[in-house]
């Protein structure tokens, strides 16, 4: 008997699990490696990092999801470097021979050079990443309600997030909520909503992926919240209770004692090593430049798709690090590989933009559907209603659904708890 | 003016939150001392451990639950120690003074002077523990699926569970439930319910604290779901990757890679020092001895309730370490704090046993009324029905209700999540 071509896929994200999932009935074996043994819903991981959701509602089991797909294995394993002359990728313990390899390992934050700021400045990729988020947000608040001093007071209510693109607008938004209804009657001698929070934006505006008329509105929405919103001011240091930005030409410094990182992405090194062993060449944010199929040149048998990918053949500018473009091009390659199998071959990638959405707060958000663009009530509607119905499992549909309505009607986020080691003594 | 009375609760469990409940409406000022900043619903945590539910919807925070009551400030800190003398608790980031106290710290699992098999079988008390729980669980699952060799896929595929009491029973039965059931289709190489899945007890029976006919009901409904049920069998020795029972007058291994701990609780070490600074005594498990009152000899100020109180005037045993004693004992504290204000004297406590529940698995549970013993699906019933109604927040009520209500219908738990620090590569 003939052995089944083995496509072997990295990573269990937007683009990794479309792909699986295109797959479903193929002639093929499939093996899907991830590190981590859930697909997360990233876009709502500011939700967990606010205490809004549990970490389970926005992660699903990766074997549940594939387990009625019988031609498709999920294993538990970093992959670490790919041996493209031998067809074989290298995990951390033991190694997979492929086929066709499809690599969706994502990206993750960095701090352009500055890797010392990750202490002081947790950016927000994982459930870790977001657990971690929400402990220094409440804690926060704990050890404001018990400091004496003025000035270390001020800067425990200061909270400044860096980047203002969807994540940073919506941490901000999120935050603000919290300070000024969530903890309202919560503390005996602060006042939550007399935190500053600030929203810092090298760029010219907030949201700069959407168009201008839609980061105004944006902008008014933080602001209505109680959000300073300040652009145009790079961060030029991070240090323990200090943000510089530079305003002009000069330093001004900002003391707080809790500062989020919503700035830079870097893609997944396996990106860089696909580069090493073959004859691709990756931008400087990491990622892979792919041909027209999103294989990389010479090598028709390897993909990188998602974040991993720099896609420009459309419109000359690669595609968003979002999930649109993850899902349509694993669906994509999908596609490819059984067609390639019946001796076919596809028409070069076409990336439909069905839009973009950011949440603000409750109410409010923008949407720009390309021939449509809204901002507050119908747009926050239209971001429920796209946000519900891509959340993998129905129960966590539900659970998600459930949590917001509560959150609507009572202001109150129940996934409020400061968990991992002992803060205490708190650090005051 | 004068100073109101000042209440200082160390504890934000069932029995301390009872105290200051009660205190709602009273003239004092009360001050809730906790080190984590929710209360956690204990009963339940066996079910985050097993990836029904998530930390979140047993956690209510504090504040929270205390928001409206304006006579109560909750303070984030832990007790270090207890100044008798001037009336003054020690935090291990200042101090609080009181004009009475209410001791309500609880206990933590304890390894009989063993501490070097926690390292091996992880206890069940907190947050942490439940999410370390199910992440060995899970992984064990994980490394078995890539396991070759046939003596260690075994290794992996066992599960001690040390402890026969409520805690023990329900992992047990929870853990079967995940082989049998859940796990059913997410596998290739391995069939989960192939799993063996055992618990120990070193008494003559599972459930001691109830009715010999509940344990042995108890029993049939863990074999019913192919649990290894082993009594009269004491744990000697706990290693990695082996444990090690006596049986007769000869030593048994277990090879096993997860070993679950529920056997033994210490009290709280705050019972210890309150004995070093007043007249109380500890028994052999550290808690306090309290007076019919629930105060220590000569210190009418200073009350000892739930798991840290070892109350014998009732019946000549002391109460079980569950939620019961403990809410009764802290609305009897606070009742007395209020009585005494006035002028008065309450008469002794006086506990009321509802009775006593476990549960086995779906539709599997045993129910202790006194006036009524139940074993299967009624006491399943009975089960839920006082879970769901003791459980604090409505929201929480909800979330929990519908999540059963999925599990009960599909058999999928979909809080199986493996968090922390990076797992891989698998130590296989």
């Amino acid at each position: 008997m003939e052995q089944p071509h083995r496509v072997v896929i990295l990573g269990g994200g937007f683009g990794g699990l479309s792909a699986a999932r295109e797959l479903k009935s193929a002639p093929v074996k499939v093996t899907l490696i991830d590190r981590r043994n859930y697909h997360l819903f990233q876009p709502l991981l500011y939700q967990v990092a606010t205490g809004s959701l549990s970490p389970a509602n926005i992660a699903s089991p990766l074997r549940n999801i594939l387990k009625r797909q019988r031609n498709t294995s999920v294993l538990l394993a970093e992959a670490v470097g790919i041996d493209v002359k031998n067809r074989r990728v290298i995990l951390s313990d033991g190694a997979v021979d492929y086929d066709t390899l499809v690599v969706a390992t994502g990206s993750s934050h960095q701090y352009f050079g500055h890797d010392s700021w990750e202490k002081f400045a947790p950016g927000l990729k994982t459930i870790e990443d977001a657990t971690a988020m929400r402990r220094r947000v409440l804690l926060a608040f704990e050890a404001a309600e018990r400091e004496g001093d003025k000035e270390r007071l001020r800067a425990w209510m200061t909270f400044v997030i860096v980047g203002g693109g969807p994540t940073g607008a919506e941490l901000a938004g999120a935050l603000a909520e919290i300070a000024n209804d969530t903890l309202k009657h919560d503390f005996r001698t602060i006042d939550p909503a007399e935190a500053r929070i600030i929203l810092v934006e090298a760029g010219d505006r907030i949201l700069p992926s959407y168009p201008a008329k839609l980061s105004e509105a944006a902008r008014k929405m933080l602001a209505g919240l109680g959000v300073t919103v300040r652009t145009g001011v790079p961060v030029t240091d991070i240090r323990e209770g200090v943000v510089t930005i530079r305003v002009g030409d000069q330093d001004e410094t900002i003391s707080t004692r809790t500062i989020l990182w919503a700035a830079g992405v870097l893609a997944s090194p396996l990106g860089k090593m696909l580069c090493d062993e073959a004859e691709a060449k990756v931008d400087r944010s990491g990622r892979v430049i792919v041909e027209p199929d999103l294989s990389i040149p010479g090598h028709p048998e390897i993909f990188v798709i998602g974040d991993l990918a720099n896609f420009t053949h459309q419109t000359g500018k690669p595609l968003p690090g979002v999930a649109q473009p993850a899902i349509q091009e694993g669906h994509y390659v999908g596609k490819t590989i059984k067609r390639r199998l019946r001796g076919g071959k596809l028409k070069a990638f076409h990336y439909f933009d069905k839009g973009n959405l950011a949440t603000i707060g409750r109410g409010a958000a923008v949407a720009d559907l390309n021939w449509l663009q809204l901002s507050g009530f119908p747009a926050w509607l239209i971001w429920i209603f796209v946000h519900l119905f891509y959340i993998l499992q129905f129960q966590n549909r539900v659970l998600v659904f459930m949590q917001w309505a509560w959150l609507y009607i009572t202001f109150d986020r129940s996934a409020r708890l400061i968990t991992g080691k002992n803060p205490l003594p708190l650090d005051l």
